[in-house]
């Protein structure tokens, strides 16, 4: 490593780095759009499958069902980790997702459910 | 609550309910079919906003940067409450979901660290 090839290669590398470190902002920025648009996506997406899940609660207590399904968890789960392994995504952390999701959801009908019970 | 008046609207009640009973499985089938593309559109962007996270890691570990930016986090959170409350969905949640993904992105951030520290 303290060849003459090694120490040209060296002097390379730093100056790369010297060019990048010039516009650091620019490029984290440039990411940081993107991620912002995908949470924007993400949150009015999120909205409107909340707004599914209540019309699902309201719709259960009325039927008297139970507000949690774990057949239909285990289905959804399923589905959403090929999905996950598809994309690219890490399949634990999007069943992780799912439950996270599913617990606010499940938190939810249980409130439909008390305010109904306290309305009759 | 026994005069004839409410009578009458009970017995409307119960025969909607029946109505409705006639057909529970299709509705709910229905909300289900939403709620599993909704689930599918935020898979396919998170795998996306990992993909974005992934490329900011490595700029991160090459650029000597910490994992974690706390006043950047600052900034989206109170970004996506807004969103949040726009759309409908509660902001307490949006956060939490926010802080969710957060702190798997830094997770994640970490090992290209470690396996950057380890390749050297």
């Amino acid at each position: 490593m303290t060849d003459d090839t090694s120490d040209r290669r060296s002097a390379e590398v730093i100056e790369d780095e010297s060019m990048v470190r010039d516009e650091p902002s620019a490029r984290l920025a440039a990411y940081r759009r993107s991620i912002d648009n995908f949470d924007a996506a993400l949150i009015h997406i999120l909205a409107e499958r909340f707004r599914t899940t209540k019309a699902v609660g309201e719709y259960k207590a009325t039927h008297e069902l139970p507000p949690a399904d774990p057949a239909r968890e285990e289905k959804q789960i399923a589905r959403l980790r090929a999905l996950a392994s598809e994309s690219g995504l890490d399949p634990e952390f999007s069943e992780k997702f799912l439950r996270f999701v599913i617990d606010e959801v499940i938190h939810h009908h249980e409130r439909i459910r008390e305010a109904g019970s306290r309305g009759q």
